[in-house]
């Protein structure tokens, strides 16, 4: 296979996904469904961050979680057992999710049932961003013991996505962290990107982002009335 | 392009790679030189380990240092500083480094001028598990902030290494990391793969990892002698 053959299967692999990524987002227009794809590293904290979100959101919204994960069910029963519907996709080695498995894991549920769709993406800071899932919104959840030099070193990831949470700044006294470095590392990449910092383990911060989430959700369901 | 297409496709691609990954492996065995690939997540602390090794290494050994990354040569300039010849990798976007870059950068130099090679992977816990370089050893190093599911999580990457280097122990107090549930899930997955527990902030546990390399090194030359 020379290099203009893989080139050309690489094209028809995204055009294919990024016409099911399509579909995806006009059945939860549809349906009025409000869709975040949060990504990170593998420990970065998506899932207590999911956890500490439903634990807010629920039962007063209806959240439906869909679970990527090579192996195990440990997040998709943690999503389970903070209040929403999870489903899970097991990617069986597979490095991130893609719009076809989104889409057939949405078609075991009523999508007019929810109010809020978390895509919990593969934990991994490379692949994931090359391949659109349909979501309304692009998280990434960084953390403070990966380092401040990430978004100079993964700019595909930063590049592309509408927040950055900062986990784990409970951290900061314990490790080296340049705040400014990282900052300044985004703002080349996605200049207007809002940064969210706080720990999911002592709480701080998550206020803000739940009102990020409140904010787009009500933005959202006027776009769509 | 259907799923037989699709299977036939990677098949190719991994069986040229691991063509590729052997030639390596006979020019580092002619050349007498012993060679570790590191893997792990962004930000466990790969680079950091490196410039430790390179610091108790040289100049008594003359070490090369490959560096892969998506971008930015901030990894090789650091292993250039702390004492070795550092040949910087770009993947422009690649996930993960395969035999023939590898391939690519050791012809660059002369390997017989060297005692060790260690090649710094891209950050990313899931494909550089499915490209054989043609490295003696593969090393990954898991950090505890990541949390102690990891094991379970990723088990081909956990499955097929030699060493894990558990490091950032000295952030233990602040985390929660339950040390026998990571123990026992990388015992399922790798029996007899030794944990090497240690901070490259604190140093504690170095002298261990230098303990475990100094003796890799001593039975390759025995065994290529």
């Amino acid at each position: 296979m020379n290099e203009q053959q893989k080139i050309t299967i690489v094209q028809n692999i995204m055009n294919a996904n990024d016409g099911l990524a399509e579909q995806n987002r006009q059945n939860l227009l549809s349906a009025r469904l409000f869709s975040i794809n949060i990504m990170a590293s593998p420990g970065a904290g998506k899932t207590t961050l999911i956890e500490k979100t439903l634990h807010a959101f629920t039962p007063s919204h209806r959240v439906l979680v869909v679970d990527g994960d090579i192996a195990t069910t440990y997040d998709a029963d943690r999503a389970a057992a903070a209040g929403a519907k999870a489903i899970q996709i097991n990617t069986g080695g597979d490095c991130h999710l893609d719009a076809m498995m989104v889409s057939r894991a949405l078609s075991q549920t009523t999508l007019s049932e929810y109010d809020l769709l978390i895509v919990e993406n593969v934990g991994n800071l490379v692949c994931p961003a090359n391949f659109e899932l349909g979501t309304y919104k692009n998280v990434l959840v960084a953390s403070v013991p990966e380092g401040d030099d990430k978004p100079h070193k993964y700019p595909g990831m930063y590049r592309g996505v509408d927040v950055v949470v900062l986990n784990k700044i409970d951290l900061l006294p314990y490790v080296d962290f340049d705040s400014e470095f990282f900052s300044k590392g985004l703002q080349v990449l996605n200049p207007n990107v809002e940064i969210i910092p706080l720990s999911c383990r002592t709480n701080e911060g998550l206020e803000k982002w739940f009102g990020w989430l409140n904010k787009e959700m009500d933005i959202f369901k006027k776009e769509t009335s």
